[in-house]
């Protein structure tokens, strides 16, 4: 089969690899799955390794995010069946250690991360590919009821796999309720889809911060009610004005950089809250002493989004939240390298590949 | 009058300065109050200065904790009345700002810190003196009902102007709840009182983190369930250990060195949350890597007492809480210089000091 690997900075090549199999013998668990991939895509945090920030060892299988039907099941899988459609999240997990109760299965203490070995259950593979084997299959596959879904919905559906999962848990980290005042720092498909999150919550008003008109059409059209282009001292200075000179209740940060962090971290009200989802790039490190002063809280990180999947899935279904309509290009695997670097070029916001 | 003065490292000094007295003229707003002070105490985050961590410049007027009898109010004063027994907060606020109202009086948009100038208002004096002016006295003061309290009270209602609340605010700012598991990083007054705000507030079990016997037992008296003497790798260790291998939902950290924050971020659970009070000494900065990959929050800083006083108050009164057993050791005025050495040289958790 085919798959998509990176093998150093705007290096991603489409290579043959053998299709993956069922785990065999007396080791094997039984307690995984071959999922045929009907769509995948490319994160934005692929773009640190792709733009050299992270550095590549060797050729690295890509991707994190896809949707599918299953071709196969270990012996030991109870739940997932033969033929169901299904939602990965962008990790592999139990969904029953004491983490994935806690609801943070991103710390599952038997998980793994694709393309990554996960403890005793011997490798997941990666998937932006054609076939994937799925280790702890019924912990980490949701199911998509009603078989094989419409082909409008799989954008949407593969969504739930990382981003409009990622931007609720940001919203949710930041606790935005009903009538909160809400900015979102990036307007990537994490910083749209946690406008489409804090819509659902209920937030009163809700500022998307961006220059990008097409990205800003979007993001109203998700449920922003003001739109900010301003960034860095002026974007402050600009929600401060709006909020009665104090800023805004939440600050959604979606973008991961040393620059937006403090833009958010200085935007929020005192005794504010900043929700944070932006893999932070290079490790910038929070100053404690003005949070201390402002009591501004920060809450976030890697979203455990398996958890959340069910309780987005139905309004994806009947369309009451379109997160789907982040992909604005779609290409087959083949074209992998031109969906690196659309993205790359902010020519596309998210990319959907079809093997 | 006498009052207390730092003139630099260990160099604490009772000396005469003129009795304060109501602002007059056309600029004065009459909106102050002169209070005889009944009862101050030294706060751990005097001892800063005391050690020369911080720098101080000239002779800087000592104390913001104290409780004492109105002997004067501006023509504008409204609520607060002579003869009224009063609690003050450890700042001045206006009690109407936004910021106020929101609940983060610590950044009133018209306030102010002990010993400094209060934006229209005039200087406020600092506490640990005979007499101190209060600016914006109905916003700042809180008056205990029913006159004069038993004396037997004075030390709990001290606590009020900063640590009782303070711990308050660490509980709260972390979201301790009925069961919550909790621990708490420092055993000096506040971390005492964030042991009592923990037990108030329904934690299930609260882990104690201190070396010394004296305060382990206050700390059990207070509601602590378990004592753990353990610091750094080794306390994280046990703590991980007691709590399923993952670790407490909340730890408190009431200290402020960037080893006390590095144990309270590396000791929560996956998902669990970091209220912090302690005062950030050299500004450690926050590990937000770390902070992403393991989804533990943090929020709290310099905590707005002035909303928490009326709902702790009854509970002093009527001896619910007795945060007052805090103070082990009590000076005249007089003896400002042994106070600081006592609780630098930690011989006091707490000194009260009386005019």
């Amino acid at each position: 089969m085919r798959a998509v690997f990176m093998h150093g900075e705007k290096d991603i090549r489409v290579e043959e690899t053998p299709d993956p199999v069922l785990a065999t013998g007396p080791e094997a668990s039984g307690r995984d799955a071959i999922v045929r991939v009907v769509a995948s895509c490319v994160c934005g945090s692929d773009l640190w390794g792709y733009r050299g920030v992270r550095q590549a060892d060797g050729a690295r299988p890509m991707g994190h995010e896809f949707v599918g039907v299953v071709e196969a099941i270990g012996d030991a899988v109870a739940t997932v069946k033969v033929g169901d459609f299904v939602i990965a999240p962008f990790y592999v997990c139990c969904n029953t250690c004491l983490n994935c109760r806690n609801g943070f299965s991103t710390s599952c203490l038997n998980g793994g991360w694709w393309g990554g070995e996960v403890k005793g259950e011997g490798r997941a593979d990666a998937g932006q590919s054609e076939r994937v084997r799925v280790p702890l299959a019924d912990g980490t596959l949701v199911v998509v009821p009603g078989g094989e879904p419409d082909p409008a919905l799989i954008p949407g559906l593969l969504t739930l796999s990382d981003v409009m999962c990622t931007g609720h848990h940001a919203a949710l980290s930041a606790g935005v309720t009903a009538g909160s005042t809400v900015a979102v720092v990036g307007d990537g498909a994490v910083g749209l889809s946690a406008v489409i999150a804090a819509k659902r919550l209920g937030a009163a008003r809700i500022v998307a911060m961006s220059r990008h008109e097409s990205r800003q059409k979007l993001a109203v059209e998700f449920g922003a009610t003001d739109v900010v282009p301003e960034r860095g001292e002026e974007g402050i200075a600009k929600l401060k004005e709006m909020f009665d000179g104090i800023g805004p209740d939440i600050v959604l940060e979606c973008v991961g950089t040393k620059e937006s962090m403090d833009q958010a971290l200085r935007s929020a009200r005192p005794g504010g809250q900043v929700g944070f989802v932006g893999v932070p790039a290079g490790g910038p490190e929070l100053p404690v002493g003005q949070m201390f002063s402002s009591n501004v809280g920060v809450r976030g990180g890697v979203a455990p989004v398996r958890g959340y999947i069910e309780e987005l899935l139905p309004e994806v279904l009947d369309g009451r939240i379109q997160p789907g309509k982040v992909f604005d290009l779609e290409l087959p695997l083949s074209g992998a390298a031109e969906a690196y670097a659309a993205m790359d070029e902010r020519r596309a916001v998210k990319v959907l590949l079809r093997p």
